[in-house]
């Protein structure tokens, strides 16, 4: 009993460090551009031995995007403490951060990636993509979202991607400046989403509320007063 | 000479003929639903004769989708006259015309489509993504685009990109509506850059100078005043 217990956390043990060592390789190459004979390699083991714990490639390279996937949805998770805005800033940065150490598996991933396992990639991206619109609105306290705050919130987590894939292309703004101008860009998309939406305007008061008078987005209000061509 | 160009022009006609018939199947289902049979059907001719004008269902979905991306980027086209709101929402509208009229396929092709030729098919989406970008850039007469800009441009794409999809989905808020929305996020993407940046500001002055002060940037700004919790 306590040898076949043993052998079968050992088999657990050895898929997790196979799939620890392809994530890194992933991280740093494009999925395409790295070989079994790689992880193998790294991972000290013979090639025949990695198709032991995965029957093919796609397997060990799902596994790898799934851990990535975890660990990613583990970095949106933020304590409903204070105002929104540092809140929201603190997630980026966490998204930025992982982006930043996975970059060329991210890029690969998120332009199509590697044709292998479409339909269950995309599954766990659209996964990660749920996870944090749910965040979001847990942050917003709304539990049965309009359309118009879907709408919004949704498209907002899609900019956050496409401005973390432009980002790495090369990587000439600044990420800090992306992290918080991601976080100003939901404040003014649900507010132009206010503007014209009554239900929209209940939910973008109750957060600007919370807002202390010297935050960010109060700072970014009279920011883009001083833009404006005539002062109102 | 003149049996052999007749000839030719033939099959260049049949060709065409073929890609008509295989867009407008591949816009009202998934092109992963679409057989070659019903597209022989359609078009009056034998499945043998079809692979006849296309070796594969792959060469006929790729001259669909080329067709289909030459006709989006045709509607990007829109005369430098005027101020900058008004001309982007004669975009987004031809824009929202071509999503109405594709609609599967558009979200079939944009979630990650069929897995048959998705290289070539990702570099044509590629395509039509520059092409607006250039448009938009040559509509705010820049010719350098600083890499805040460039951002702020590619970003917005994708926003127009999801924010299609996502009306797609259920059609819940009136497509007139996200038109105009969008038009405005660009503003206010562009904006909220310009708000800490010298260079993006001069840009955003640049096109808001040239708004009429009852156009819609000015109502958009007089509604978010509105939203603001401290009137400044």
């Amino acid at each position: 009993m306590t040898t076949g217990a043993r052998r079968r956390m050992g088999v657990e043990e050895r898929r997790e460090q196979l799939i620890s060592v392809a994530l890194d390789h992933f991280s740093h190459r494009s999925p395409e551009d790295v070989s079994i004979d790689e992880i193998a390699e790294a991972a000290g083991i013979s090639r025949p031995l990695v198709y032991h714990y995965f029957p093919g490639e796609q397997q060990l390279y799902e596994a790898a995007l799934r851990r990535a996937a975890d660990e990613l949805t583990a970095r949106f998770v933020e304590p409903h403490e204070g105002p929104l805005g540092p809140r929201l800033l603190r997630v980026m940065e966490r998204f930025f951060d992982f982006v930043d150490e996975h970059g060329p598996g991210f890029s690969a991933l998120m332009r199509g990636g590697p044709a292998i396992g479409s339909g269950r990639t995309g599954a766990l991206i659209e996964g990660v993509r749920q996870a944090a619109y749910e965040q979001i609105l847990a942050h917003l306290e709304v539990t049965a979202p309009p359309p118009r705050l879907t709408l919004v919130v949704r498209s907002w987590v899609s900019l956050a991607e496409t401005t973390a894939l432009l980002w790495l292309d090369d990587r000439r703004v600044p990420r800090g400046e992306l992290e918080r101008q991601l976080v100003h860009d939901f404040a003014a998309l649900a507010s132009v989403s206010a503007a014209y939406d009554d239900g929209m305007a209940d939910i973008v008061r109750a957060f600007l509320a919370k807002e202390p008078p010297d935050g960010m987005f109060a700072d970014l209000t009279a920011r883009l007063l001083a833009l404006a061509p005539q002062r109102i």
